[in-house]
């Protein structure tokens, strides 16, 4: 399948050409013209994967989704305790470095941009607050919760927690560091948990 | 001074005139043109104010910050015990009503524009870590938080659980309700007082 390979080893080509001109320029100077060129692709070539900003905005938020899915199995993959597992996957979706932190623009610009838009453009799911309760629920059912916690507001607290630190970190970067970032994570985690 | 008490007048009017035209059109919708018909005065009047869109982002956020300020003061003039005037500031900050959710979503707008602004124009202060630690600091000198809590990381936790919740009731009104706010508040700030 000749054809089929060709568009996919393209499309990843192009997938790593926009991702390395949002983390030179970042969201807001990420333009068509400047992606073709990184690609070394014609303009032309680029249209069939997004004509307009609005489209590359799309495929720029698809791209993040996947690449933090594929870092969340990669983390399932390894041999953590329970407690350690929920941390450093939640580290795999806070901006505590470079490539993070330019997830964290195109995330918050293509939120910003969904809740705007005028035009019914594809619908992609931002939020993850049913993953995050899931992720308490079968904790407490492992027994491993501390008693009589209310997993409904813990869920909704966490999550806050998380994208409340996101975007903290992407506008006070100086006081908001990867360390800063982490501790307060842990300390929160290690408040719902039972003592090990 | 008439000219002053004119000016101020003039200004009120305006403010007032912004206010209910974000109220009804989101800050999308909020252009100068649609605030000058509404409040009743000439484009060229408008420009002392402002005279670009930038302009007017920035005006409607100061407009945000003047109200919240002002309700809270109104909030401390009130005879409350320490914990339910620490929750009755807090939500005069977030999302819960409708006035609240347009300030929220100038304060959202403003934040974006700030970050990816390409002229110097006048810098706002939007972050308000600095008042919630000074505000857990005089709550540990009163002896009224729990013992040994870390301060520094509750600060910044109850600082993150705060604007977290005001991006996901701006983003997911539906699911995180006034109510399911007040809870998680109530429910965060009980795990810090003393019981009591």
């Amino acid at each position: 399948m000749p054809k089929i390979v060709d568009h996919e080893e393209r499309r990843k080509q192009i997938a790593e050409a926009t991702w390395r001109v949002i983390l030179r320029w970042g969201m807001k100077g990420a333009t068509v013209r400047k992606i073709a060129q990184e690609a070394g692709v014609s303009l032309g070539a680029l249209r069939h994967y997004f004509t307009t900003q609005d489209e590359l905005l799309l495929f720029a938020m698809k791209l993040v989704k996947e690449r933090a899915a594929q870092r969340i199995r990669e983390v399932q993959m390894r041999d953590l305790c329970p407690k350690e597992m929920v941390i450093q996957i939640l580290l795999e979706i806070l901006p505590v470095d470079e490539q993070r932190m330019a997830e964290m623009e195109v995330w918050f610009a293509f939120v910003f941009h969904q809740k705007y838009r005028e035009s019914e453009s594809e619908e992609l799911q931002v939020g993850f607050f049913p993953q995050i309760r899931s992720i308490l629920s079968k904790l407490q059912q492992q027994d491993l919760l501390k008693k009589g916690l209310d997993l409904e507001t813990e869920a909704e607290k966490l999550y806050a927690i998380i994208d409340g630190i996101a975007v903290h970190a992407m506008l006070e970067s100086q006081r908001l560091l990867p360390e800063r970032i982490e501790r307060v994570l842990r300390h929160h985690l290690d408040s719902i948990f039972k003592a090990d």
